[in-house]
Protein backbone atom coordinates (compact mmCIF):
# COMPACT_ATOMS: atom_id res chain seq x y z
CA UNK A 1 0.00 0.00 0.00
CA UNK A 2 1.11 3.44 -0.85
CA UNK A 3 1.26 6.02 1.81
CA UNK A 4 1.05 9.33 -0.15
CA UNK A 5 -0.74 11.76 2.65
CA UNK A 6 1.20 13.17 5.71
CA UNK A 7 -0.75 14.96 9.04
CA UNK A 8 0.77 16.94 10.68
CA UNK A 9 0.63 14.71 13.67
CA UNK A 10 2.59 11.80 11.20
CA UNK A 11 5.65 14.83 10.93
CA UNK A 12 5.94 15.13 14.61
CA UNK A 13 5.69 11.40 14.94
CA UNK A 14 9.09 11.07 12.57
CA UNK A 15 12.39 10.25 14.32
CA UNK A 16 14.84 13.80 14.53
CA UNK A 17 17.05 12.54 11.76
CA UNK A 18 14.52 11.13 9.39
CA UNK A 19 12.19 14.20 9.80
CA UNK A 20 15.03 16.54 9.16
CA UNK A 21 16.34 15.29 5.96
CA UNK A 22 12.85 14.77 4.97
CA UNK A 23 11.01 18.50 5.73
CA UNK A 24 14.82 20.19 4.59
CA UNK A 25 13.93 18.28 1.22
CA UNK A 26 10.78 19.95 0.97
CA UNK A 27 11.23 23.15 -0.04
CA UNK A 28 13.45 22.33 -3.58
CA UNK A 29 16.73 22.39 -5.09
CA UNK A 30 18.59 25.09 -2.60
CA UNK A 31 21.81 27.37 -3.43
CA UNK A 32 24.85 26.28 -2.78
CA UNK A 33 27.55 29.18 -1.10
CA UNK A 34 30.16 29.48 1.73
CA UNK A 35 29.75 32.61 4.04
CA UNK A 36 33.51 33.81 4.87
CA UNK A 37 33.59 35.99 8.11
CA UNK A 38 36.08 37.03 10.37
CA UNK A 39 36.05 37.72 14.10
CA UNK A 40 37.52 41.42 15.52
CA UNK A 41 40.84 39.91 15.73
CA UNK A 42 41.18 38.58 12.10
CA UNK A 43 40.04 34.61 12.79
CA UNK A 44 38.37 33.57 9.51
CA UNK A 45 35.12 31.21 9.18
CA UNK A 46 33.41 29.46 6.61
CA UNK A 47 29.72 28.05 6.22
CA UNK A 48 28.14 26.14 3.57
CA UNK A 49 24.80 27.71 3.59
CA UNK A 50 21.99 26.33 1.35
CA UNK A 51 19.75 28.90 2.32
CA UNK A 52 21.11 32.13 0.67
CA UNK A 53 18.04 33.97 -1.07
CA UNK A 54 17.12 37.41 -3.32
CA UNK A 55 15.81 40.07 -1.04
CA UNK A 56 15.80 42.61 -3.48
CA UNK A 57 17.63 44.32 -6.59
CA UNK A 58 17.61 47.75 -6.03
CA UNK A 59 18.66 48.00 -3.37
CA UNK A 60 20.77 44.86 -3.91
CA UNK A 61 20.29 42.80 -0.89
CA UNK A 62 20.99 39.08 0.06
CA UNK A 63 19.49 37.21 2.94
CA UNK A 64 20.04 33.92 4.89
CA UNK A 65 18.59 31.93 7.35
CA UNK A 66 20.55 31.36 10.64
CA UNK A 67 19.93 28.44 12.99
CA UNK A 68 19.12 29.11 16.39
CA UNK A 69 22.15 31.00 18.69
CA UNK A 70 21.59 28.36 21.34
CA UNK A 71 25.11 26.77 19.99
CA UNK A 72 27.96 28.84 19.11
CA UNK A 73 27.36 30.42 15.52
CA UNK A 74 30.38 31.45 14.18
CA UNK A 75 28.93 33.11 11.12
CA UNK A 76 26.22 35.06 12.94
CA UNK A 77 28.67 36.27 15.80
CA UNK A 78 31.16 37.24 13.40
CA UNK A 79 28.57 39.06 11.40
CA UNK A 80 27.11 40.54 14.32
CA UNK A 81 30.49 42.07 15.79
CA UNK A 82 31.68 43.02 12.65
CA UNK A 83 29.25 43.82 10.04
CA UNK A 84 30.69 42.43 6.99
CA UNK A 85 30.21 38.60 5.57
CA UNK A 86 30.90 37.26 1.87
CA UNK A 87 28.62 35.18 -0.22
CA UNK A 88 30.93 32.69 -2.16
CA UNK A 89 29.28 30.28 -5.05
CA UNK A 90 30.33 26.49 -4.86
CA UNK A 91 31.26 25.47 -8.03
CA UNK A 92 31.08 21.58 -8.92
CA UNK A 93 35.13 20.83 -8.03
CA UNK A 94 35.37 22.05 -4.40
CA UNK A 95 31.93 20.38 -3.43
CA UNK A 96 33.87 17.68 -0.97
CA UNK A 97 35.42 20.90 0.41
CA UNK A 98 33.04 23.15 0.76
CA UNK A 99 30.43 20.86 2.65
CA UNK A 100 33.20 19.53 4.76
CA UNK A 101 33.03 23.39 6.33
CA UNK A 102 29.72 22.11 8.20
CA UNK A 103 31.95 20.11 10.67
CA UNK A 104 32.52 21.72 13.91
CA UNK A 105 36.06 23.08 13.97
CA UNK A 106 38.26 24.97 16.38
CA UNK A 107 40.24 26.19 13.69
CA UNK A 108 39.69 28.20 10.80
CA UNK A 109 37.31 26.00 8.10
CA UNK A 110 39.81 27.52 5.20
CA UNK A 111 42.80 26.08 7.44
CA UNK A 112 40.70 23.01 7.67
CA UNK A 113 39.55 22.30 4.36
CA UNK A 114 42.40 23.86 2.37
CA UNK A 115 40.21 26.63 0.70
CA UNK A 116 41.88 29.99 0.09
CA UNK A 117 40.86 33.23 2.25
CA UNK A 118 41.22 36.04 -0.47
CA UNK A 119 41.08 39.47 0.57
CA UNK A 120 40.24 42.40 -1.71
CA UNK A 121 40.16 46.21 -2.20
CA UNK A 122 40.25 46.10 1.69
CA UNK A 123 37.29 44.65 2.09
CA UNK A 124 37.14 43.29 6.13
CA UNK A 125 35.94 40.01 5.26
CA UNK A 126 37.19 36.89 3.46
CA UNK A 127 36.65 35.55 0.13
CA UNK A 128 36.92 32.10 -1.21
CA UNK A 129 39.89 32.38 -3.59
CA UNK A 130 38.15 29.14 -5.37
CA UNK A 131 34.61 30.58 -5.87
CA UNK A 132 33.89 31.97 -9.38
CA UNK A 133 31.03 34.81 -7.90
CA UNK A 134 32.36 36.36 -4.69
CA UNK A 135 29.47 38.81 -3.22
CA UNK A 136 30.89 41.68 0.08
CA UNK A 137 27.99 42.68 1.67
CA UNK A 138 27.56 44.54 4.75
CA UNK A 139 24.49 43.58 7.32
CA UNK A 140 21.88 45.53 6.77
CA UNK A 141 19.37 43.74 9.05
CA UNK A 142 18.73 40.54 11.14
CA UNK A 143 14.90 39.65 12.20
CA UNK A 144 13.86 37.55 14.39
CA UNK A 145 11.66 34.71 13.21
CA UNK A 146 10.43 33.75 17.06
CA UNK A 147 8.33 31.09 15.43
CA UNK A 148 12.04 29.04 16.36
CA UNK A 149 14.53 31.37 16.73
CA UNK A 150 16.21 31.48 13.92
CA UNK A 151 16.86 34.69 12.31
CA UNK A 152 17.05 36.25 8.85
CA UNK A 153 20.34 38.10 7.88
CA UNK A 154 20.11 40.62 5.53
CA UNK A 155 23.25 41.67 3.77
CA UNK A 156 23.44 44.79 1.47
CA UNK A 157 25.71 44.24 -1.59
CA UNK A 158 29.04 46.09 -1.62
CA UNK A 159 31.67 45.15 -4.23
CA UNK A 160 31.21 41.75 -6.49
CA UNK A 161 33.95 39.96 -8.31
CA UNK A 162 33.10 37.17 -11.09
CA UNK A 163 34.13 36.52 -14.74
CA UNK A 164 32.56 38.98 -17.40
CA UNK A 165 32.01 36.12 -19.30
CA UNK A 166 29.84 34.68 -17.67
CA UNK A 167 27.28 37.67 -18.33
CA UNK A 168 24.82 37.71 -20.52
CA UNK A 169 23.87 40.41 -23.04
CA UNK A 170 20.70 41.03 -20.41
CA UNK A 171 22.01 40.60 -17.17
CA UNK A 172 21.43 37.18 -16.31
CA UNK A 173 24.22 35.29 -14.99
CA UNK A 174 25.63 32.02 -16.52
CA UNK A 175 25.57 29.65 -13.56
CA UNK A 176 26.09 26.57 -15.30
CA UNK A 177 29.14 28.22 -17.08
CA UNK A 178 30.49 29.24 -13.68
CA UNK A 179 30.10 25.24 -12.55
CA UNK A 180 27.68 26.51 -9.73
CA UNK A 181 25.92 23.22 -7.98
CA UNK A 182 22.65 23.56 -5.86
CA UNK A 183 21.74 21.23 -3.02
CA UNK A 184 18.95 19.40 -2.11
CA UNK A 185 17.89 18.16 1.37
CA UNK A 186 21.16 18.93 3.36
CA UNK A 187 23.98 17.00 2.36
CA UNK A 188 23.40 16.10 -1.54
CA UNK A 189 25.19 18.20 -4.76
CA UNK A 190 23.67 18.61 -8.07
CA UNK A 191 24.73 19.29 -11.78
CA UNK A 192 22.52 21.22 -13.22
CA UNK A 193 21.19 21.58 -17.34
CA UNK A 194 19.39 24.47 -18.77
CA UNK A 195 15.80 22.88 -20.32
CA UNK A 196 14.39 26.49 -20.94
CA UNK A 197 14.38 30.34 -20.58
CA UNK A 198 10.78 31.91 -20.78
CA UNK A 199 9.96 35.62 -22.14
CA UNK A 200 8.04 37.98 -18.87
CA UNK A 201 5.10 36.36 -19.17
CA UNK A 202 2.00 38.24 -20.70
CA UNK A 203 -1.81 37.16 -20.83
CA UNK B 1 39.87 44.28 -20.88
CA UNK B 2 37.85 42.18 -18.73
CA UNK B 3 36.33 43.69 -15.95
CA UNK B 4 34.92 41.62 -12.73
CA UNK B 5 34.90 43.85 -10.15
CA UNK B 6 31.58 45.87 -9.46
CA UNK B 7 30.77 48.15 -6.31
CA UNK B 8 27.80 49.44 -5.01
CA UNK B 9 28.14 52.38 -7.78
CA UNK B 10 28.51 50.30 -10.38
CA UNK B 11 25.24 47.95 -9.53
CA UNK B 12 23.23 51.54 -8.71
CA UNK B 13 24.00 53.02 -12.23
CA UNK B 14 23.14 49.61 -13.94
CA UNK B 15 19.77 49.74 -16.31
CA UNK B 16 16.89 48.48 -14.37
CA UNK B 17 15.75 45.14 -16.21
CA UNK B 18 19.53 44.42 -16.45
CA UNK B 19 19.81 45.59 -13.26
CA UNK B 20 17.10 42.84 -12.01
CA UNK B 21 18.55 40.28 -13.98
CA UNK B 22 21.70 40.47 -12.90
CA UNK B 23 20.87 40.75 -8.91
CA UNK B 24 18.55 38.06 -9.28
CA UNK B 25 20.75 35.63 -10.40
CA UNK B 26 23.27 35.67 -7.84
CA UNK B 27 22.29 33.95 -5.08
CA UNK B 28 22.65 30.86 -6.94
CA UNK B 29 20.37 28.24 -8.24
CA UNK B 30 16.29 28.67 -6.51
CA UNK B 31 13.48 26.69 -5.71
CA UNK B 32 10.65 26.61 -8.29
CA UNK B 33 7.47 26.10 -6.60
CA UNK B 34 3.61 27.36 -7.25
CA UNK B 35 1.44 28.62 -4.73
CA UNK B 36 -1.74 28.12 -4.35
CA UNK B 37 -4.41 30.43 -2.79
CA UNK B 38 -8.10 31.23 -3.11
CA UNK B 39 -10.17 34.72 -1.59
CA UNK B 40 -12.96 34.38 0.73
CA UNK B 41 -15.29 33.42 -2.15
CA UNK B 42 -12.99 30.63 -3.82
CA UNK B 43 -11.58 32.16 -6.73
CA UNK B 44 -8.44 30.51 -7.03
CA UNK B 45 -4.87 31.91 -7.74
CA UNK B 46 -1.69 30.36 -8.76
CA UNK B 47 1.62 31.85 -9.07
CA UNK B 48 5.54 30.76 -9.44
CA UNK B 49 7.73 31.72 -6.95
CA UNK B 50 11.37 31.07 -6.69
CA UNK B 51 12.26 32.22 -3.30
CA UNK B 52 10.67 29.40 -1.15
CA UNK B 53 12.74 28.62 2.01
CA UNK B 54 13.50 26.02 4.47
CA UNK B 55 12.76 27.90 8.05
CA UNK B 56 13.19 24.87 10.20
CA UNK B 57 11.74 20.65 10.40
CA UNK B 58 10.56 21.20 13.74
CA UNK B 59 7.83 22.46 13.88
CA UNK B 60 8.11 21.54 10.12
CA UNK B 61 7.94 25.71 8.44
CA UNK B 62 8.71 27.08 5.20
CA UNK B 63 8.62 30.67 4.07
CA UNK B 64 8.67 32.86 1.41
CA UNK B 65 9.64 36.28 -0.28
CA UNK B 66 6.59 38.81 -1.11
CA UNK B 67 7.73 41.45 -3.20
CA UNK B 68 6.04 45.03 -2.10
CA UNK B 69 2.14 45.41 -1.69
CA UNK B 70 1.90 48.66 -3.91
CA UNK B 71 0.70 46.58 -6.79
CA UNK B 72 -2.11 43.56 -6.46
CA UNK B 73 -0.38 40.66 -4.92
CA UNK B 74 -3.36 37.95 -4.91
CA UNK B 75 -1.23 35.49 -3.46
CA UNK B 76 -0.38 37.42 -0.25
CA UNK B 77 -3.80 38.76 0.01
CA UNK B 78 -5.49 35.90 -0.40
CA UNK B 79 -2.90 34.83 2.85
CA UNK B 80 -4.03 37.36 4.87
CA UNK B 81 -7.65 36.89 4.36
CA UNK B 82 -7.59 32.93 4.32
CA UNK B 83 -5.05 32.05 6.49
CA UNK B 84 -4.13 29.12 3.92
CA UNK B 85 -1.79 28.24 1.09
CA UNK B 86 -0.43 25.65 -1.02
CA UNK B 87 3.21 24.91 -2.12
CA UNK B 88 3.63 22.72 -5.28
CA UNK B 89 6.68 21.80 -6.84
CA UNK B 90 7.53 22.66 -10.34
CA UNK B 91 8.27 19.66 -12.47
CA UNK B 92 9.97 19.69 -15.91
CA UNK B 93 6.80 18.69 -17.94
CA UNK B 94 4.96 21.82 -17.13
CA UNK B 95 7.38 24.78 -16.65
CA UNK B 96 6.08 26.68 -19.56
CA UNK B 97 2.47 26.58 -17.43
CA UNK B 98 4.26 27.05 -14.47
CA UNK B 99 6.09 30.31 -15.56
CA UNK B 100 2.95 31.68 -17.66
CA UNK B 101 1.24 32.09 -14.22
CA UNK B 102 3.70 34.61 -13.66
CA UNK B 103 1.36 36.86 -15.91
CA UNK B 104 -1.18 39.52 -14.75
CA UNK B 105 -4.41 37.90 -14.99
CA UNK B 106 -8.11 38.97 -14.33
CA UNK B 107 -8.87 35.35 -13.89
CA UNK B 108 -7.64 32.45 -11.66
CA UNK B 109 -3.62 30.97 -13.37
CA UNK B 110 -5.47 27.73 -13.09
CA UNK B 111 -8.03 28.51 -15.76
CA UNK B 112 -5.57 30.58 -17.50
CA UNK B 113 -2.72 28.09 -17.93
CA UNK B 114 -4.85 24.96 -18.01
CA UNK B 115 -2.91 23.40 -14.74
CA UNK B 116 -5.43 21.90 -12.48
CA UNK B 117 -7.13 22.51 -8.96
CA UNK B 118 -6.71 19.87 -6.81
CA UNK B 119 -8.86 19.96 -3.38
CA UNK B 120 -7.96 17.57 -0.67
CA UNK B 121 -8.70 16.02 2.41
CA UNK B 122 -11.10 19.37 2.98
CA UNK B 123 -8.22 21.93 2.93
CA UNK B 124 -9.25 24.92 1.78
CA UNK B 125 -6.58 25.99 -0.63
CA UNK B 126 -5.90 24.61 -4.33
CA UNK B 127 -3.38 22.19 -4.87
CA UNK B 128 -2.00 21.79 -8.40
CA UNK B 129 -2.50 18.15 -9.29
CA UNK B 130 0.12 17.68 -11.92
CA UNK B 131 2.69 18.63 -8.88
CA UNK B 132 4.90 15.63 -7.81
CA UNK B 133 5.05 16.82 -4.34
CA UNK B 134 1.98 19.01 -2.71
CA UNK B 135 2.27 20.69 0.72
CA UNK B 136 -0.54 22.24 2.47
CA UNK B 137 0.03 25.30 4.83
CA UNK B 138 -1.15 27.16 7.38
CA UNK B 139 -0.15 31.04 7.81
CA UNK B 140 2.21 30.77 10.99
CA UNK B 141 3.51 34.86 10.64
CA UNK B 142 4.04 37.23 8.36
CA UNK B 143 7.33 39.47 8.68
CA UNK B 144 8.29 42.86 7.21
CA UNK B 145 11.33 43.71 5.88
CA UNK B 146 11.40 47.06 6.14
CA UNK B 147 14.73 47.48 3.87
CA UNK B 148 12.45 47.23 0.91
CA UNK B 149 9.13 47.13 1.69
CA UNK B 150 9.06 43.26 1.29
CA UNK B 151 7.92 40.27 3.19
CA UNK B 152 8.77 37.38 4.69
CA UNK B 153 5.77 34.92 4.97
CA UNK B 154 6.13 31.99 6.75
CA UNK B 155 3.49 28.56 6.70
CA UNK B 156 3.32 25.99 9.19
CA UNK B 157 2.97 22.26 7.20
CA UNK B 158 -0.95 21.27 8.06
CA UNK B 159 -0.17 18.54 5.30
CA UNK B 160 1.66 17.10 2.29
CA UNK B 161 0.90 14.33 -0.38
CA UNK B 162 4.35 12.86 -2.32
CA UNK B 163 4.57 9.14 -3.55
CA UNK B 164 6.09 7.22 -1.53
CA UNK B 165 8.85 5.71 -3.52
CA UNK B 166 10.60 8.64 -3.43
CA UNK B 167 11.45 9.14 -0.40
CA UNK B 168 14.63 7.42 0.53
CA UNK B 169 14.96 5.26 3.56
CA UNK B 170 16.81 8.07 5.97
CA UNK B 171 14.31 10.65 5.01
CA UNK B 172 16.03 12.60 2.26
CA UNK B 173 13.42 12.77 -1.12
CA UNK B 174 14.99 12.13 -4.30
CA UNK B 175 13.74 15.11 -5.88
CA UNK B 176 15.21 13.87 -9.11
CA UNK B 177 12.85 11.40 -9.38
CA UNK B 178 10.31 13.81 -8.92
CA UNK B 179 11.39 15.43 -11.80
CA UNK B 180 12.04 18.67 -9.94
CA UNK B 181 13.30 21.49 -11.74
CA UNK B 182 15.46 24.38 -10.59
CA UNK B 183 15.35 28.15 -11.23
CA UNK B 184 18.26 30.68 -12.01
CA UNK B 185 17.58 34.35 -12.27
CA UNK B 186 13.91 34.86 -13.00
CA UNK B 187 13.31 32.99 -16.10
CA UNK B 188 15.48 30.48 -16.38
CA UNK B 189 14.63 26.64 -15.61
CA UNK B 190 17.07 23.56 -15.11
CA UNK B 191 17.11 19.81 -14.52
CA UNK B 192 19.64 18.54 -11.94
CA UNK B 193 22.69 15.50 -12.04
CA UNK B 194 23.16 14.24 -8.77
CA UNK B 195 27.00 14.58 -8.25
CA UNK B 196 27.31 13.41 -4.38
CA UNK B 197 25.79 13.24 -1.40
CA UNK B 198 27.88 13.47 1.58
CA UNK B 199 27.95 12.11 5.31
CA UNK B 200 27.56 14.50 7.90
CA UNK B 201 30.50 16.26 8.30
CA UNK B 202 32.82 15.54 11.56
CA UNK B 203 36.54 17.26 12.14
Amino acid sequence: MIKNNYTQGDIENMKTRFRTNFINSLSGFKSANLIGTANETGLTNLAVFSSVVHIGANPALLGFISRPHSTPRHTLENILATKYFTINSIAADFIAQAHQTSARYQISEFEATGLTAEYRDGFFAPFVQEAVIKIGLSLADIIDISLNDTKLVIGKIECLYLPENIILADGNIDLEAAETVTISSLDTYHRTQKIARFPYAKP
